[in-house]
């Protein structure tokens, strides 16, 4: 296969089992995921020179091949996972098919660059803070965040591991689903489920945005109701992204911070920043940031209750161009934060789902559940 | 009739026409409009040793005189009208009979009051900025903004012409249509009439006030299909806001600066605040208010187009406390004015509808149309 995109670190096969319901499909894996005898990269050249080969295949990795799927390589992903743009400053930016002047969005860069040109038919991800769902909206594929917990995720780099889920790609929801029927993810439910429009979210989209996500909106809204507005965070979703900065940049450096201690990678410009700024939490920030986060499950679980489910816009916009400034970046990436941390602070799966086009890229709209919902949103999205 | 709520500046009884559609009702008449022979007050005890009695009856209330309504009084309001709480420093506050320990809502303070406690059946405001909306909201009765120009206003106290409007309550629905027709609005259409959702405005609205007004959201979704999200100000509410509160305060100090420098008038805190910043806009930020304006109008026409009607929360929360600090209150009357300024830069009816209770206090929602849509948006409420 050629890699048209830059999506590849590495190319190789490793066949699957030779029966299994994803035989005769192709993935490629995040290179934050461990493969047996091949370097996990994780986007860092320091990262690289300081660790050795890996031993075992990473669950994810080995269930997918377990279940007939082939593997054809290992896929970029922002420095450190640390950045939800797809830029890497040492291995390029992954070409965003659907709209080429555009960043792909990351951190999972190369598995969405690769299932968006076709090259895959699942690119294996990881979600922390949006890095499944925000590419997806980007480049016009389906993206699944799974419930925290519920697909096992050692051998693989942590960000944040109170946050880190497993998530894929794919372009159809045939797929997605099947995907997750492999991962033994609980089977949809048949109950109603109420939709809810948390209009705080909402709020943060560019108006060119909301507008072509409607019509997907009002194919689900033909299906399972008008949906009820609601405010999502009562004090404001300023409150719950400083609470997500400051618990995942604590945990972060928990689980980074020796490493870069020893190590003094040479990080790339915005990586850099957010690592500094992670290095900086005090314990006070995080137990205060811990106190909140559990307001904000409470909040999920209350109004999730009884199966309802959120329907949102995934990102505020279309993808940045990739000639964006940092600042401009970074204004984009706080923004899509608001949106994006409800799921990460409540540990719960998202699914986004293309919808439209603004300013001629893709834009996803997406369904948030309670735990274990991931094949409840795929149904409801069909 | 005893004045129980503070709702009558003075009571006194004229007669309606002996036949006609609102025989037998009646009405009070906010007291900045003519009554002939008597003083309009304005809510200032300065303007009313500064004016004489009035040489003959506004135009409003000699239509409603015309149409059979006996009119029993002037109501209060608040000074000069510029003001959105129903709080007159030398006048006392209107009982919010529906929420006693909270403001009724003003500037049409005494006019929301009357009808609330069933003391007259129409109460007769004025709406610039939001005097009929936020009180109707408020103190849970229906209230409605026309269209600007739509109902002659002259023999009354101007607060800004280009955005002053005739409204009034009414404790049912059928009421404000007979009225609607006796001021000749135009007749409701039949057509079918689209939902649309602006986010951005329900995203200033507090948690348990869009919680409050979703059922009557959900029947209206019932009726009329489920409402479109979108963004109604693509570039944020705080320059349509901002537009507003300059093109306001020129306006109110082109109408009132001569008399305010005559007369060194001794305004409440907050009125006094408000006439002080209205005295230092300047020509440069006049001009820009008004260019932007435009921009505004010609935003909710094409929003509007074919017949669309914006259906939001009248109001951020119920009213706020009679004891809420003059902070807190101003505070909460930014939030009102971004979520109520569109249909006063655009010129358009607003009808709020009573939608439930927020903590044990009324809210409203409202629906927002085109130029000449009042009776449309009565139909659309029933």
């Amino acid at each position: 296969m050629e890699d048209t995109v830059n999506a590849f670190v590495s190319q190789f096969e490793i066949e699957g089992a030779a029966a299994g319901p994803l035989a005769g499909l192709t993935f490629g894996a995040k290179d934050i995921f461990d493969v047996a005898g091949h370097l996990t990269g994780c986007g860092s050249p320091d990262w690289a020179r300081t660790h050795g080969p890996a031993e075992a295949h990473a669950p994810p990795v080995a269930t997918l091949l377990g279940a007939g799927a082939r593997l054809v390589g290992k896929t970029h992903t922002d420095e450190i996972a640390y950045s939800l743009m797809g830029a890497n400053a040492h291995y390029g930016t992954p070409v965003n098919t659907a709209a080429p002047d555009r960043v792909p969005g990351g951190s999972s860069s190369g598995s969405v660059a690769a299932v968006a040109a076709g090259l895959v038919d699942i690119g294996l991800g990881s979600d922390t803070g949006g890095s499944v769902r925000m590419p997806a909206s980007f480049c016009g594929v389906y993206g699944l965040r799974t419930t925290h917990g519920a697909i096992p995720i050692d051998r693989t780099m942590p960000l944040a591991p109170s946050f880190d889920t497993v998530g894929w790609f794919a372009r159809d929801l045939a797929l997605m689903d099947r995907v997750a029927e492999v991962f033994a993810l609980p089977p949809a439910d048949s109950r109603p489920h109420r939709l809810l429009l948390p209009v705080d979210v909402w709020a943060e989209a560019e108006a060119d945005t909301v507008a072509a996500v409607a019509p997907a909106l009002a194919t689900l809204q033909a299906a399972h109701g008008p949906a009820t507005p609601l405010r999502l965070a009562p004090d404001g979703l300023d409150i719950w992204f400083e609470t997500f900065r400051v618990a995942q940049a604590a945990e972060v450096w928990q689980a980074h911070g020796p490493w870069v201690e020893a190590t003094a990678p040479s990080f790339g410009p915005g990586v850099a920043d957010r690592f500094r700024m992670a290095a900086g939490i005090t314990a006070t920030q995080w137990a205060t940031a811990r106190t909140t986060r559990e307001t904000v499950r409470a909040r999920l679980e209350a109004v999730l209750d009884g199966g309802a489910v959120l329907v949102l816009p995934t990102s505020p916009g279309p993808a940045p161009l990739r000639t964006a400034s940092e600042g401009d970046l970074d204004t984009f990436r706080r923004r899509a934060l608001r949106m994006l941390c409800a799921a990460g602070l409540a540990g719960l799966p998202q699914l986004s789902i293309p919808a439209g086009l603004a300013g001629g890229a893709p834009v996803g709209l997406s369904l948030l559940g309670g735990r274990g919902s991931e094949r409840t949103l795929i149904a409801m999205a069909g």
